[in-house]
């Protein structure tokens, strides 16, 4: 029954079964055995080695690397391989604003590249009168169906910038107009790595303060949201620490929201903890 | 010429030349060799192993542990160790709201162990127009003399809270009123692990955000601050990406506060890295 319980639910992975993916002498992922074994295939593309799985030096630029990884993907997609194919491109990179190339969004976890999305915190007022806007996802949701949301969270693709990204997001989640985004500040990162049985989910996510004006109301347009809740940050706080009713990762971006906000403070026994879980250094870096 | 660079003063320190100090079960802080051979002399207190040095488990809580630390501390004072003694104690433990025990200031670094400090984050006016202050600490000072600092900063001592250290200090140090101080509001800590002469540094650092009236100049009272400066956030981001002015922690903080408050955002190269940077675990969890 604390905050803590809720960042619990990541368990490291066993990284030592996975071997680094390496594209221009940067480590941008994690590559299981079945996978490297496929792409032995491939050599003109992928040269695997004992510990890694190093993109072909050979392939310069951004276009490139991209054709020919696409290449190789839509290959393994007619053995069966990356199910959910979306045709929409994902951006690879050890930062988001150094990116080397992009890959097919479902083949994102298999590779263990980082995969970065925004969360939006929306609220409204401050200080004890603060009041955060809360979603409870669609029922018909294939993943984390009715779990309590974010106002608005998805996906980066690599074709849109953050800022288009956020407006696309925000008028299709939330039906929030042009003026109104613009007023959100990016605040930081959570990031995180954990393992499900699509490959490694090595995320980094990008979080942004809004501040609502209290006459806006988000109304959904697409579907995913099946209402929205305006919760006293008491209730948040309550939800979070008693509760797994948040969708996991936006019950860290939450956490984050709360300690830059003095909510949570520096007595509170877990606040070191806290904080470094919050923001684990995405695999791909801290492995020699 | 860049942000980065302010946090690549940092280099990791080699580990292998410590053993962890373990108390209660927790790993607490590390102790170098030759301060290992000086407490074998002190078995009833501490057990000097190959990679441990533990505290002994006879010794049952906070005063017990404290009274019997003390007393070897000052035993090895007198045969010249930890030059500076203070007599101000540091809380002990992996979070300041789990503490152990508590130890004589001066050694601290050479225990290895945590230390905690609270920095004042001291602005005025928001968005674009957000000024902050800075402090110029004075030429007499032995650590740090004319380097640029905050509004407000000092180490966390046992005694005190973390409110009752921010009223002391922000009267000492910048003559600010207890109405004022309480409108400061806990943001998050700035966490890093370096070595120098003294032993280890391995400071967590409280950061808080406080909002000064446009009004409220603030006057040093102990000599430790030559001059105030309310600098335009364009030329504190100046000065951090050009010139290593500021004391190396102070630039952390205002880094994070940057960040936090989305003066530096996610298109920047270096972002993932600033933030990763800025909350390095301190090395008494992450080794096993």
């Amino acid at each position: 029954m604390s905050l803590l319980d809720r960042m619990r639910v990541i368990r490291p992975p066993d990284l030592s079964r996975y071997r680094r993916l390496v594209v221009d002498g940067q480590a941008v992922g994690w590559v299981a055995g079945e996978l490297a074994a496929r792409l032995r295939d491939h050599d003109k593309v992928f040269a695997v080695g004992d510990g890694t799985v190093m993109l072909s030096p050979r392939l310069r630029g951004y276009a490139e690397r991209t054709a020919a990884v696409d290449a190789v993907l839509r290959s393994l997609r007619s053995g069966g391989w990356f199910r959910g194919w979306r045709d929409e491109a994902y951006p690879v990179g050890i930062s988001f604003g150094r990116r080397l190339f992009e890959m097919e969004r479902a083949a994102v976890p298999a590779f263990g590249v980082r995969a970065y999305g925004i969360h939006v915190n929306g609220f409204v007022g401050e200080g004890p009168d603060l009041r955060l806007w809360v979603g409870r996802r669609s029922r018909q949701k294939p993943t984390y169906p009715g779990q309590l949301d974010h106002l608005v969270a998805g996906g980066q693709p690599a074709g849109l910038s953050l800022e288009d990204n956020l407006l696309k997001e925000c008028a299709e989640e939330a039906s929030l107009t042009p003026d109104i985004v613009r007023r959100a500040r990016p605040a930081g990162i959570v990031s995180y790595l954990l393992e499900n049985e699509e490959g490694l989910r090595n995320d980094v996510l990008f979080a942004y303060d809004l501040e609502l004006p209290p006459d806006v109301v988000p109304v959904n347009a697409d579907g995913e949201i099946e209402e929205f809740y305006l919760w006293p940050i008491e209730r948040v706080i309550e939800e979070l620490s008693g509760t797994g009713d948040f969708k996991f990762n936006v019950a860290f971006v939450i956490i984050d929201f709360l300690i830059r906000r003095g909510f949570v403070g520096p007595e509170d026994p877990d606040y070191l903890e806290l904080v470094h879980r919050l923001r684990r250094r995405p695999a791909a870096d801290i492995v020699r």
